[in-house]
């Protein structure tokens, strides 16, 4: 980050952003890609340009963008969210489910129904992969039907990493996606969201309406930069977080294994759990009645393996 | 209509608008009420002064300002919905779902949800009627939660002559209600939407915004409170539609018997159907995969009978 | 309106309101017209569809646009509104001060400026006209900059009947135009909106979103017709306010000529004038400062006559 | 930046922006303060929390949050822009013309005014500084008419350095104010948005909506505890801001005496003047029809002269 060559990107011309944006939209299969301070920003920059005043939207129940984005999907990016439920495992809808609203009235006061929000893996699933094959019948379905598909890609590199992939294998049919350079790949700072090169410059564009262009980022690219070389490296925070639940399934919590890098546990009591973890100096969330610990970077295994000591001590 | 003493209403003094509003205020159980255009302005109004950007409403699934008023819930009035299912029966949840929801997270970036918005008749639902107790069970539980309730009322008075209550006993625990003076009441133009006189005043601003304001509105008002006077008269509709349902069972269809004035007949192929129908001479409308027959006042008994005889010969 | 044949127009056929639609469309020289409740309403509705969120907007300073509809250009229709000084005349201001905005620039975060918003006869400037050559050379200094126009035309028939032209004559250039069928006309409730057959089409699904589109609205399009057939009678009101002003002037008031039914008058408080002459049974408001009074079919050569007098004896 | 201590700042607790916070609200005078991306998104976010739909908002003309933020203030914070002429020197309204719009109108359907967005330095106005006494009076006159006060600081830095004064006595009678740390200051990226503890409470949630939150936040704010010790430095930019003028001036350049660190040049043809500075090596922008220098840290006094010298030859 020190030696980075800067530019002012308000501008349009920090160097070290362009190589980051390159190398990103490369490894997402796009033509173009665009870094945004935050996922947040991605998946809102997305819907803002995908979305007409009131469209309606499909997204798998508990999406990050219907649940965790302070309903900026709806009043800001002005689409009417239609949920869907998982019929066809943890975080995923069917085909068939999304084919129910893609069909469109021919009425002049019907909704229009105009975008399919994926999110790869889901989060409030439990960091569960959507595989390549489910993924491009869902695209298509959505397709077929006249629909643009946005991917959030918050956590697209563990789901490649698990599935043993390239992450444009899972970009497959979409307009555009949104991926993180920070969480397990360690940016500080940081997302891109990726599309065509005519999407990336309304996303620019929106990017400064919303406050997210900045000056010298090059900065913060370098940074990202050498996360994207890291992605590989997310196979050791699944591998303690299998460790994880494993460990925490032997002292009798029910948890299921996990596909990437979280382990949601369910407890009668969220909070008090949540307390007494934290005094045993454990740092877990809440996320849709469970509790929720993730693995990354920072934690190795033996860090594992002491939470998992505290755990059992705390448990008594 | 052409006697009527009239005002501009746009400058707040037209006479006649002042007593249609007072007497729906009284009917409705409300300090105060507004007329304005149609009953998608009133609930828009409502949706507008309840939700602060990107707060979260609750609302039965299939819900009138869920899915046929253009996204505007979230876009314009800026929330974000959602969908609730029907698990105490049609077009009704259980207090317990709207619980679920009313847990406030102590984030601050959590969304908050702020208002239950119930609908009664169902429309959707093919005018399913919540029954007083469970209505007042549901306003409770969402109260108690630290939400507002709006009611879409839009055939609020089918409800209370189906239950053979007054209207007011179907908005205890309501912050505001709306209810259509067009519809089976037979007015050319118009709804209310009323509540607090707070409320009321906030609504006449907002209804100017959106351009619902009207100059010699009493022309209008004047058919508003012949409407007011035939609410009673509800009841043959509702009859005639038991005479169209059992004649369409007779005649082999899907139909459950119907609670107010609305049939929704389960068939193959709607779209065939409703072509057939109308060469029949016999009107309706598609509604969530079904045929939807509406009885109103233009609608006798001796035209139902010639309705099912065309139905039965169309059907040969 | 009591003979009117009616269907409902939410469901696009009532036969009435589709005739005054025609015959509207006629006069102002567009290919398809729609009814909305409210210039207001129908202002909004062009707005919306001809700006994309952040457009800036040119409309000359005082305009209804900018202060007479709560700021809805802005927050609703999405537009960065830019006063235009009145730098030919009152109300108008010259094509080059229109040139100076539409220059674009080629940065990508540069403000978009998309729209001219014309207002004929201009309300805030004493319902001045803009006459029809220099109507077409600010609408061709708008179009040659690549900008739409609309024309705020509530009292667009004043203007049309005081140059003794058709309507049609001063909508040259025009994307859409709004004309009101109440005030002057006498219609109790409504306006038009005015474009091409596309516009038209996206305009009454905004008509929807916002509420304003109404059952059986023929009981009010028969009023429209009977309006849109008085139009030459606007003469008399124009004649009856220069009679106003004459005898202001007489008694000392600060009044210009006016050019068609508004009288403006200055004052040394507007406040106490106007109280002073409520006390004498003469209605005004306050307009910028002044006191404005406005002539209309109500209000005869006689009613004028005493008028004056009272104020007469309220000026001792 | 490689030594900061850092955090979760979406989850609150980065350390190091605490600190940062702290400081900057120290320094501003206020009880707090949060960090931003960008300036545009600390402007956006104030007006986004201090306007209502549709309420009006005065700023002097050519002011960022009017001309440079893409409509934000408009479309998505909702208000309704006034633009103020400089009647009191470059940048500044008077006292007197800020009080014609703070009469508030007591009819139901009128614009509410209800926010000053003040700027200083004002960009556009070439970095004119707006003196202590005037900002006071400026204040005042808003809020004895009701309106809350925000002060768009972006250069607030170089207006104290200037008047040397605290920036403090620059924020007097100011609801909010914000201020960048990048531009003279030389953080990468970030600005503050300052105001009470309940402000920045809330402000910290519609950053989040915005997506403007980060993770690791603190190697950027350690960038901007630099840049707050660096603020007496922006003497000498304004030093060679001056030098820089009196260079143009002698070589016949139309340009006035630099307040602080932005020389604006009034020349016949803005672009052709561009191409030629910027083969001459000399880089500058447009702004308002005018040619726009600044000064900073990069470009010491030995710059200053060579460019001064390669503008001299490019001349010739």
């Amino acid at each position: 980050m020190a030696a980075a060559e800067v530019g002012d990107d308000v501008l349009d011309h920090d160097p070290t952003m362009r190589a980051l944006e390159e190398k990103a939209a490369g490894l997402l299969g796009t033509a173009a890609a665009l870094w945004v301070p935050s996922g947040t920003m991605g998946n809102l920059i997305a819907l803002s340009l995908h979305l007409q005043r009131g469209d309606r939207f499909l997204a798998p129940r508990g999406a990050h963008v219907l649940d965790f984005e302070l309903g900026t999907a709806a009043w800001l990016a002005g689409g009417m969210p239609q949920p869907l439920e998982w019929n066809a495992g943890p975080g995923r809808p069917t085909a068939d489910l999304i084919r129910t609203y893609t069909v469109q009235s021919a009425r002049y006061d019907a909704l229009h129904t105009t975008l399919l929000c994926l999110e790869n893996t889901h989060n409030g699933a439990g960091g569960a992969v959507i595989p390549p094959h489910e993924h491009a019948l869902l695209a298509a379905a959505a397709r077929d039907g006249g629909l643009r598909v946005h991917l959030d890609g918050a956590r697209l590199w563990n789901a490649a990493v698990s599935l043993e992939l390239p992450p444009a294998a899972l970009t497959v049919g979409v307009d555009t996606v949104q991926a993180c350079l920070s969480k397990g790949l360690g940016a500080p700072v940081g997302s891109v969201v990726a599309g065509s090169t005519e999407f990336v410059t309304e996303a620019r564009r929106m990017r400064k309406m919303l406050g997210g262009g900045v000056r010298q980022g090059g900065v913060l690219a370098a940074a990202g930069l050498v996360a994207l070389e890291r992605i590989d490296s997310l196979a050791e925070d699944h591998g303690n977080a299998r460790l994880l639940a494993e460990g925490l399934a032997e002292r009798g919590w029910d948890v299921s294994t996990p596909q990437t890098n979280i382990v949601l546990a369910g407890v009668p009591d969220v909070g008090r759990t949540l307390e007494r973890l934290r005094k045993a100096g454990v740092l877990a969330v809440p996320m849709n009645g469970q509790v929720r610990f993730v693995t990354h970077r920072d934690v190795g295994k033996a860090t594992i393996e002491e939470a998992l000591r505290r755990i059992g001590r705390s448990d008594r």
